[in-house]
């Protein structure tokens, strides 16, 4: 499970670091106490996909949960030159801030076979309680999502899908999800308690520009079951349609057109999304 | 927030490291994504309290949430070797075990002013749901415990206690809870998805010694509020009496000799016990 990809810098605090030796002290708050955030950046063409919506989310929760200010100038400039080095080279860029105020940036290459790739997914054998404190920050607090997608792989599928106490539809443990269902699209609400992926809204925009009805109301496990299409998003693989939950197929053939054109959509304007139809 | 004591020696892997210099390899699970597991431990007279309790969660957490068996008797050395250290100076000992296969072991002083010590409560303004994978494991994910102590703390209390969706009592950031009412102890049931801690157990099997009635069903706001007395339990503090619950006084005066009975029954057996009442 290691994370660092010693072919790009390692970036510490704003200066270059050996990535086969970098350690945080074990005294800070990010290893004690989960007291630490993230971010995952996609890299096209030299450059992070989304990097302001990624920083103002980030630098937005860590006044909350960490509180403490970051320093964006500098952040920005290690992503860049993170993103830069490797022009040629789709590509992830992550950036972990943490509680004792230290911050580091690391990335890596991609697979381009995985962006917009069709999935299976399964639901999660827990619910999830009402929103608590860290609901929506992107926190280091990442276990449970651990152990959901060791449950999703042991059943060989790619994502895990959480629920709530009230049986309504959340998260994965790696995107946000969408339904498609007699020409309306739902998503579930932020005020349930998720993270709210910059992919996500660059898919509501875009459905606001097609014309297409966005519903962030409760969306109950039958009501995903019996969907025209389901897909995910996330800022490393995009819009992926998802075949299967629980082993049993859903969607209709020949229905998946949305997609094509929910990113038809946003690759005109940023055709740097990964996995979205250009053309 | 630093929490490592220089005082006493950082244990590595097994090995002695520098206190100012011990690190984690930022690729660590355990900082990526809260792969890891702690335990706190009192120290008494040279010697950790209830050191094979502690082991015992340990172990069996880590065999389903980082899936490695940890070197017991290398473990428990390190935390006898630490806890040998400062033989007149009662402490605290600490465990951390990562996702990447690494332990460390540290520790620090306590003040025995904090044994035993009345404290007030808030009621958290979050609800947690229902059990999730996490639930019962002393993890790394510590942040909505961090976040329901500032709370606490920023109303000039000690403790913030959690409920869950359904309005019962689960526990505190950093205790378990007990409520004495009509000659009965109440105590919620590890089966709402909490910690049980091992003065808990301590606690209950003082009760069944003294013939004492200890219910774990639902624990309701009201029925705590109209306690006869209530009082936390934790590793490093022992019994703890609660004397206001959100400002509200709480238990009726002459009420609390179930805490001296109760932690006379403990400190027979186990005088080490912090807190207890030895006579």
């Amino acid at each position: 499970m290691r994370e660092l990809d010693p072919e790009r810098t390692v970036w510490r605090n704003g200066e270059k670091a050996d990535s086969a030796t970098v350690q945080l002290d074990l005294a800070d708050p990010a290893i004690q106490h989960g007291l630490g955030l993230f971010e995952t950046l996609a890299v096209r063409d030299g450059r992070c996909v989304d990097l302001d919506a990624h920083l103002d989310r980030l630098i937005s929760d860590a006044f909350k949960f960490l509180e403490r200010p970051i320093e964006r100038a500098a952040v920005r400039a290690a992503l860049q030159s993170s993103a830069a080095e490797k022009p040629d080279e789709p590509g992830w860029v992550k950036l972990i801030v943490t509680g004792g105020g230290e911050w580091f940036v690391f990335g890596g290459a991609v697979d381009p076979a995985e962006e917009g790739r069709p999935i299976r997914a399964v639901i999660l054998p827990w619910r999830r309680g009402p929103a608590g404190p860290l609901s929506g920050m992107k926190t280091l607090n990442y276990g449970a999502n651990v152990l959901g997608l060791r449950y999703a792989r042991e059943r060989s599928t790619e994502e895990g899908l959480w629920f709530n106490h009230r049986g309504r539809l959340l998260e994965g443990c790696w995107s946000n999800v969408f339904v498609w269902r007699q020409g309306k699209l739902y998503t579930p609400s932020t005020r349930e308690g998720l993270l709210s992926g910059v992919v996500r809204a660059r898919v509501i925009d875009a459905a606001k520009e097609l014309g297409i009805a966005v519903h962030d109301g409760p969306l109950k496990i039958k009501r995903l079951l019996h969907a025209d299409h389901v897909f995910v998003t996330s800022s490393l693989r995009g819009l992926c349609p998802v075949t299967h939950i629980d082993g049993r197929a859903v969607g209709r053939a020949g229905k998946d057109e949305v997609v094509t054109r929910l990113s038809r959509s946003i690759g005109r304007r940023h055709p740097e999304v990964p996995g979205v139809t250009f053309s």
